[in-house]
């Protein structure tokens, strides 16, 4: 364990989750940021790189860190395959380095060096001996003897010379290496996993009128959503639907005989999870709508996989092993007490038979994945055993590193957080709830600047069928417009449940947080060209969310100050370098859907290499207004009735640049 | 590695100091609180138990862990001997808690509860199956039969009965458990390392007037020392000192004939670290010294270890592999470029019998406490490697887990850390140069608040034979009561260098922190009975802190808030429980030496059990003065030329009691 030659210690590598028990992940193309604690005794001078792998490779590349401040390495490398990364550290004291620091001080203070330089040339010769390749070898040689020979100050420059330290660098002493042990992972994640536009909708609503719409017409409408910018279209469940126990409409316990149910009651005589509700269509037509979707409009079709069971479902006879049986020999359906759900049946996780049970599951997604899914929202994992999700996407992941899960959690922190650990993509989040500045400021740092960037990507959501917040309800259209504004801008990844969103439906059955007429229980018959419709709005800010890569990354978010408390203010910048001509878009929006407020809007100007004293401009991409500004304070109205939010864009000023620079 | 029937994870248990690779540390009696996440899917009731055991027991003691709130969990024990004790973490699903809660709301929704019962009877006689005692077996068979045939409300209070309850929380289904798997361990320190107060004095200059002194000199002052509170007695080096390059006063190259030299250029023809230094006395009037103060005071003699050589040590004879040699053969001397240590020699810990030279260097502490010694106070640990560190004090307090090491390290943080993960008990500080507000609230709460609570003790020094701080320099007589005050009561380890502190000693080599005629070069003659010694002030501060437990702990700092930057505001509570008639010491400070101050100090009134309406009194035990208070808001004057500190003792309002209540 303890080697008097390996002097260096190394501390606290990251990206780590959990002690290394969790991968970290990164999506394609997303730089992986190494850091470490790199310790040793006194002033050596120290070397250390970072060795990494894909899962595929033996060798290790090898990346020298640099040193940033306080103990602190650092270096980086990109994800370039769908593929595991392990990466490791190694460092060491540099005896040569150290020496030369040393030699060029004292012979700044004149004094006489000699020795020094004979030491120095032992020092070279040593690396000589350890070097495999002759003509490095003769040269290190060469260098050494030259040391002995040359005059003082002759001697003192050679010494620190591009050729020697080169050299020297290549060939240093393997027994003083320590070394950090353990190899940490980066788990892949595909390029959508940090940049994507969810628009989610019941097909059975896309039909004529309250016809039931089918996958069919849905395909109609794509041509339509993807020219309003999203990428991911989700359905609910589009399973056969149960019809022991099924709800009415607005979740009434008494269905009629026209009554559709609800997609969450999965399973009837027509099937189960791997079969699709007939009225929708055939398999071959979900195939297709999959298909058509991804090839002509690059979306992905998105599906839901609710681990439930109508009383209907075939599995409730040909394995009622897997469910939780009574006393009575009845099986226990779903309930809240005293609140009962006896139209889903759940599955009993810890079953004699989940061996069998937890197989089975595994293989709907796999069935999916066959018809062409790769992305899949997942109801309710928080319901189901956290083990199960690390085992089952884990071994999905195997076979299918690029398939998204979105976990359907809404409950406390640490079981969301450790859905993602265990492997979910994606996460509902908070963000559906938090209103107010510090609500807002304070959920986001934490997502932002704590552990969870390692491992939890927030898909933030306004509304969902299961949500209408009272935000939204009260606020009016200015409350939708501002709430979809923060969505797309705080988070790379958001979505809306259409079109009652763009439609700011915005009545809920009284005192409850649910729709009036959820599309949950019945067809609705959406009118898409309704008056104050915000699908010209949606469309622009998806627009601007695709072209400026700064509104395409989560983590390169930063709260700015304002005055006011109902005007939040935040930065996202497109590049972590400060590269000048680098993109900033700044957000700004009033919380206030009621009341118009003014807000002193301030910038860290000095980080934009912009001077006080000089005027830049800022452009605003959603009402299309340039300002010019001068100073870090600008002070700003905003009408909820005209237009509650402004994203601007600001580039970094040049070291040397004219005024005309300013203008984008 | 995955298994259907444990449902339960568990995360983040606490103590764990780097993942685990170091032990966390606690002294002897300190309460050990151990924390986890424990997350499950759904509802489910959870159970969880520390498995805890001293390093000699085979069998863990098992402990009951607490929900506090958000999924954490926790449990203490108290550490009750110096053994290290390990623990881990165990957690399962409690199914018949869960189906009782269950069972408690469908009954009081006056649900029919008739297959509830049965399933219960049936979790019952489960447990049953599992029990090896007959009477519980018999006695959770009538259980389940009663539930099966008593009346539904008789049989619900009957279910949730103590009698049943006991028995079925024995016996949960071991199938079902979940471990961390891991066991962390928890380093014992001895009590002295978590409350402590150290006077440092030169042993040489305790004799009469300019004559050496001695080690019976030294102990002539014990009953002095002891009487003012203090329990270390440390001392600068006391082994033979170099004549070679010897240092003459005031640092000068040029030593006298009668210049006594630094007692840290080890080593002469008269021994090395293994003698002592015969101006001194004897070995055997050291380990008089040692006993005396042990027996007779209960104070510890500390000696500081600086490993380290003069040229004349026999080492560099015995040993010259040990250094590093230059090419014309002479041995390296300390330097730091351009400077020079010609008087210095540093070990080569890298050196081919880098075993040998680790072996030898153990040997120096076994030596000392084989004569007594308990604590040491370590020279410049962060100049030789921390890997040494890490093996020489591990295999030490394997043998002799009841020494205390002081580092002397003040350099880079993550250094200072490392060398208290290594094993250093305690170690010096920025504290002697945070003299803000600003600077003193963030540096404290670094140490408190973050991970180094777990493993660095801080020990708090104004001043030491190497730093006269400028706030000394220049603040007078009450700059000196202000950072006794500071050291004394933000943390539970504090000490002085005397007499120097004593007698606001404050003149420095211009433009310098070092003292002038500074005791490591020659003998001082001090004057005790110096008036405006803050020898009295100083006992009074020891006897406040000996009183009040609430000081003998550093973790418990918590800062408040004031309305003026120059006056700092703290609270130390004798109990984390808070309960009532606990007392609370709060300490306000004005760390401005030159001006008055006035301040308004906030106190968190609700968690004394205070109203905003009452009175309330606060014993001032530096000036004993006692304030009746109203209200969380109280405006007070400090002047530094009286008392620019107050320490207030306040005792927690029990909940029902008079108005006497308050006078303690």
């Amino acid at each position: 364990m303890f080697d008097g030659k390996k002097r260096v210690v190394i501390e606290n590598p990251r990206p780590r989750v959990d002690d290394g028990r969790f991968p970290a992940k990164r999506a394609l193309y997303e730089t992986v940021e190494v850091k470490a604690d790199i310790l040793v005794d006194g002033h050596d001078a120290l070397r250390a790189v970072c060795l990494f792998r894909r899962e595929s490779e033996q060798e290790h590349t090898v990346l020298e860190m640099t040193h940033l401040v306080n103990d602190l390495w650092t270096a980086e490398f990109q994800i370039l395959a769908m593929e595991r990364y392990y990466f490791t550290i190694r460092a060491w004291v540099d005896p040569y380095a150290s020496w030369l620091n040393n030699l060029r001080k004292k012979h700044e203070a004149r004094q006489d060096v000699a020795v020094e330089l004979a030491d120095g040339a032992l020092l070279i010769e040593q690396a000589a001996a350890r070097a495999p390749v002759q003509e490095d070898r003769e040269n290190l040689h060469r260098y050494a003897a030259m040391l002995r020979e040359s005059a003082q100050g002759d001697a003192v420059l050679l010494a620190g010379g591009a050729g020697v330290s080169e050299l020297m660098a290549r060939y240093p002493d393997p027994n003083t290496f320590s070394e950090y042990g353990q190899e940490l992972v980066i788990e892949p994640e595909p390029a959508k996993a940090a940049f994507s536009t969810w628009y989610e909708v019941f097909p059975r609503s896309t039909g004529m009128g309250l016809a039931h719409g089918t996958f069919a017409t849905l395909e109609e409408l794509l041509p339509r959503i993807a020219a309003a910018g999203f990428d991911v279209v989700y359905l609910p469940p589009v399973h056969p639907i149960g019809s022991t126990f099924r709800k009415g409409k607005d979740n009434s316990p008494d269905a009629g005989p026209d009554d559709v149910g609800s997609p969450w009651a999965i399973g009837s005589e027509d099937g189960g999870h791997k079969s699709v509700h007939p009225q929708l269509g055939t398999m071959e037509d979900f195939e297709r709508l999959v298909t058509i979707a991804k090839d002509k409009y690059g979306i992905d079709v998105a599906i839901d996989i609710a681990f439930q069971c109508s009383p209907d479902h075939p599995y409730v006879q040909e394995h009622p092993e897997w469910f939780r049986m009574r006393s009575d020999g009845t099986i226990q359906y779903a309930e809240n007490p005293p609140k009962k759900y006896q139209d889903v049946y759940p599955f009993n996780f810890e079953c004699d038979d989940w061996i069998g049970l937890w197989a089975e599951l595994k293989s709907i997604f796999k069935f999916w994945i066959e018809r062409g899914v790769r992305i899949f929202r997942v109801d309710n994992p928080h319901t189901k055993p956290l083990p199960f999700w690390e085992w089952c996407l884990g071994e999905l992941r195997k076979e299918h590193p690029e398939i998204i899960y979105l976990s359907e959690a809404f409950t406390r922190p640490k079981i969301m957080y450790r859905l993602a650990k265990a492997g979910f993509t994606h996460s509902y989040t908070y963000f559906t709830w938090r209103n107010s500045k510090q609500e807002l400021t304070q959920y986001l740092t934490e997502l932002v600047e704590h552990a969870p960037r390692d491992y939890f990507r927030p898909n933030f959501w306004p509304n969902t069928p299961d949500i209408l917040p009272e935000y939204l309800q009260y606020g009016g259209r200015p409350a939708f417009i501002i709430r979809l504004v923060l969505a797309a801008t705080l988070s790379s990844n958001y979505g809306i449940y259409g079109p009652a969103f763009e439609l700011c439906e915005n009545e809920a059955v009284p005192g409850t947080i649910d729709y009036v007429h959820s599309e949950k229980y019945e067809i609705r018959d959406w009118n898409l060209e309704q008056s104050g419709t915000l699908w010209p709005f949606l469309t622009l800010v998806n627009r601007i969310r695709r072209e400026n890569p700064a509104l395409q990354q989560t983590w390169n978010l930063r709260f700015l100050p304002t005055d006011n408390d109902f005007v939040i203010f935040f930065a996202k910048e497109s590049s972590e370098k400060a590269e000048p001509g680098s993109e900033v878009i700044l957000v700004a929006v009033n919380l206030d859907p009621h009341n118009p407020q003014t807000a002193t809007l301030t910038l860290p100007l000095e980080e934009y290499g912009i001077d006080e004293s000089q005027t830049y401009m800022v452009h605003d991409l959603l009402g299309d207004d340039k300002f010019v500004w001068q100073g870090r304070h600008n002070r700003l109205d905003f009408d909820p009735r005209q237009l509650p939010a402004r994203i601007f864009r600001l580039k970094r000023k040049l070291k040397r640049e004219t005024d005309f620079d300013y203008f984008m």
